[in-house]
């Protein structure tokens, strides 16, 4: 399985804090070292980064753990190889343009048996169960609808057409398209909100401690989605199995 | 206008030292510095790397710098923005994917009153000329085969469909799929081969040599396309205007 770490903001805000600990999982405090990936929005426009060394040795990685990338959506990933072998193709996240806009997804699972019929426009260039998954739903999305539709009109259409990809396996995933942070878990993913009052905060996998009261304004607010919580000292809310939740500027909708 | 940057090789190569040279006219020995992008296939994966800020100053060039990633294609481009403001998502390369492989473009030049008609599945996220010209060359090339061409049957399609954009203004481009790489020129391009007996080559933009000599072995063999020869003692042979021109295994086909 892999692990999975998102973060939507109301203002662009880098996430080399929180990176710095889920990077550690990537092959220090946690076996997860078959690549990583990481897919950060700025405006319409998205830096995309993976890579096929562990996250913890990468020195990419080493960069996005020091350069301030500020961004109101990202998504990143560390993968422990199911399916596929360990190659740059097979590293999430995934991204495609549909509508003129980029689409970034990630996954942790495992679907069984899944070789949905893909007779559009978006097609896996690596092996993995997930980049089917991603396709599939960029070639139902682009059924659905004409353009880019409203949030709210996203969240329903998605509501439809997970569910039918869940039923064959571990379906816990990440998607964004710059303006919202949409995070389905079938078994375990959380989130927590940062916002005014700011307190300390303090990573679970690295020794590392933050005063976020010296770093924000009151105006702030960061949601943090991950696999498993990443602080010690924030209230982490588990996703209910099945649940499809949606952050837009910084909080649940 | 903007500056391109192609490689095409036998075997993974890694780009350091041609791009050292050319990261320079990023902003210090010339005046591109309206963002750059650099990507390279690994087997059937991109690395994208894109940043606004000036090659010369962004510290993710100082990363591709000093960082060995080998590739057989790479795409590079710096730009001096003639169309579109200086985002992230009008840094060039652009990639797309098409019949489960990804497809890269970099375009130097100005396509005047150029409004292709973009009714397939491609469409421009920013706003640059080269960024529309790219969707409608994909969306073309979607329409003419219905899965990878093979490079000869793909260099025939090319061959058609690129004077109908090089009518509209100047279009010197690489394009790679990763198997081969695309180049043409309407008035600036050239290459330079280098392979056995390798010889000293020192950068016209940097203070730099190095004797390939004592870094490559007989078999090594790699085309350099750039809008401007890159080092001094090297044959730099000039694309003639209107000539596309494909690379396979390091050498013009």
């Amino acid at each position: 399985m892999c692990q999975l770490l998102g973060m939507n903001c109301i203002a662009p805000t880098d996430v080399m804090f929180s990176f710095s600990g889920f990077a550690e999982r990537g092959g220090r405090t946690d076996h997860h070292k078959d690549g990583w990936g990481i897919a950060f929005f700025e405006d319409k426009g998205v830096r995309h980064f993976v890579d096929h060394q562990a996250a913890a040795e990468s020195p990419v990685a080493e960069l996005i753990r020091r350069y301030p990338i500020k961004s109101r959506n990202v998504i990143a990933h560390i993968r422990k190889a199911t399916q596929g072998a360990v190659t740059l193709q097979n590293c999430h996240p995934f991204v495609r343009e549909l509508w003129g806009r980029y689409w970034v997804f990630a996954h942790n699972g495992d679907l069984k048996d899944y070789a949905p019929r893909l007779h559009g426009g978006f097609r896996p260039v690596g092996e993995t169960d997930s980049e089917r998954a991603f396709c599939w739903l960029m070639q139902e999305l682009a059924k659905a609808h004409a353009t880019v539709p409203s949030v709210a009109d996203l969240t329903l259409t998605l509501g439809e057409l997970v569910p039918r990809i869940a039923r064959h396996g571990v379906f816990n995933f990440l998607f964004s398209n710059g303006e919202a942070l949409w995070a389905h878990a079938s078994t375990k993913l959380c989130y927590a909100l940062r916002q005014h009052p700011f307190g300390r905060v303090t990573l679970s996998d690295d020794d590392l401690s933050l005063n976020l009261a010296e770093l924000t304004t009151p105006a702030d607010r960061v949601a943090v989605v991950a696999t498993t919580p990443l602080t010690q000292d924030e209230t982490w809310i588990p996703l209910t199995p099945g649940e499809l939740k949606v952050f837009v500027d910084g909080a649940p909708v």
